[in-house]
């Protein structure tokens, strides 16, 4: 595109070196050095401007949830993140809007000691696809069918919030912006995935809800749950904002949470919860595994509570 | 988006395995073997619907190409490849168009053993990102920085065929299918890179035109050149349907080649035409590289001749 040259390096410029990056931006391609006995774990997610985000998204923080729903994959996976490349596609050569951009990824990227090895910038629709790459030791790496029948279900955090802001955006009516920063700015949960190496038999990110992406490890494992909807882990913030029954559909069918689902055997427990709260992450028990494949909820008065559909429809339908 | 499940289904179905992926398309990430002694090579490059490509093109024509301007940029860094990404943006969830799309992105991952690994369906103005791997022994790729002055200046193929083409379609007027051939199926040259390994000293590959991309080279490399222009590779088609002065635009400027540009000492120039004849590739001596910073282009007369500005234009402006 015009001005591509310029726009290249402006990105570059703020680029932190890694030294296993032996050539970065700049050649054909970058050419990276894999630690021994490590297996290369790799993802890619795409933003789509009106679909991915509200049109109004300050470009800072598109620049953060672009790299962040790429590093919660890796989290998801117990790597540690190393690289990314970054597609950037563009309506118009906008160093301001650019500079917001790279603002909000750069913040991530350094906070995680991600290097920006390569990429593309091209003119058309907005729209960014990031590559993330990460390390874990061979044979480490927490996958979806690991799961065994009896494991607790654990997540990370809070649930719902990101899907209360959404829901409060589409209403155009008071919203929280304590809620909306969380849509905004999601935490990948590197540290978290990092400290379940060897504790959680199964694990994955939560983009979709809990309902979709839990059903995801069931299905990979061959089994089913039981959720107690009581134990689902509330900020103080939604509490205010939503009752329990309007609560509900945003933490099971909301998605956009970026916190981890786990499961581990209960005699894993006490070490999870330390692990985890040396690095300051909360998590909490929410259900158990059970041999009948599904997904099955239980109020807090001992009630059947079905799931709304939803999953992977994210802002679909806001432009 | 919605069908996104039965999309990705569709897409993995087709997948061909190889014994380094560990763990392919399903998980949140892909987990991946890099062998002993090699490094990491990544690529990733953008096609967007209208500046890319006309949007006319075929979806089989767009699932090569997206693939191919990647694996050229493999091989310009002497490169194996071996698995990629696919992050595909899409209006609509339409079957027939995916499956044009996939039979062409196949047909040249699998010539070339290339696994797709994961990637990402998102709903949008139709548009392509692929992240590209490989692998290269430890030291042997070839970079843009490691040319020397006295070296040959090299170029795969023939040039301008592409260029001819777009400026055909641009004319609305009569046109040639093997010129748009040239266009629309590039042929990444994988098997040449790999032969330059130990012979070349830099090299690029072709995508926005022989001035622009040599010119990368130069500036890396410290130094200037000089190029003959009547030792330019020229196809039978493009002299058939372009008289000389109207084919130096197109064969310096135009762009989408995808062709290699290499440099190589002279004592090299025996073993180089050896090992890319073994593999069917035929390359050219156009030039030499002297101190002197810049690009110089002399006539068959031994007149100069400044190449037109453009580069990295492409498509730009079609829509």
């Amino acid at each position: 595109m015009p001005g591509e040259f310029a726009l290249i390096e402006r990105i570059r410029a703020r680029v932190r070196a890694r030294p296993d990056v032996a050539l970065g931006i700049g050649d054909d391609a970058a050419l990276l050095d894999v630690p021994a006995g490590h297996q290369l774990v790799v993802t890619s997610d795409t933003l789509v401007a009106g679909v991915h985000f509200p049109p109004e998204t300050a470009p800072a923080d598109i620049g953060w949830k672009a790299l962040a729903v790429n590093l919660s994959d890796l989290a998801a996976m117990a790597a540690a993140p190393a690289w990314c490349t970054l597609a950037l596609t563009l309506p118009e050569a906008d160093d301001v809007w650019l500079d917001g951009f790279l603002d909000g990824f750069f913040e991530l990227a350094d906070e995680h000691g991600v290097s920006l090895v390569g990429g593309d910038t091209t003119h058309g629709p907005l729209s960014i696809t990031i590559t993330a790459h990460g390390f874990v030791p061979e044979g480490q790496a927490l996958r979806r069918d690991g799961a065994k029948a009896g494991d607790e279900v654990w997540v990370t955090g809070t649930l719902g919030d990101a899907a209360g802001a959404l829901q409060q955006w589409r209403a155009r009516g008071p919203f929280s912006a304590k809620l909306r920063y969380r849509l905004d700015r999601p935490t990948p949960r590197i540290e978290a995935g990092l400290a379940l190496r060897g504790l959680a038999t199964a694990g994955i990110d939560l983009s979709d809800g809990l309902a979709a992406d839990l059903g995801h490890v069931l299905t990979a494992s061959g089994l089913g749950a039981r959720i107690d909807l009581g134990r689902l882990p509330t900020s103080r913030t939604l509490a205010d904002h939503f009752d329990e029954t309007a609560r509900w559909p945003l933490q099971l069918s909301g998605g956009d949470d970026y916190e981890l689902c786990f499961t581990a055997p209960a005699s894993a427990a006490f070490a999870i919860e330390q692990a985890l709260s040396e690095r300051g992450v909360t998590a909490t028990v929410i259900g158990q595994l059970e041999p009948q494949p599904g997904l099955r909820c239980t109020t807090p008065d001992g009630a059947d509570y079905a799931p709304p559909r939803a999953g992977y429809q994210h802002f679909q339908g806001v432009h």
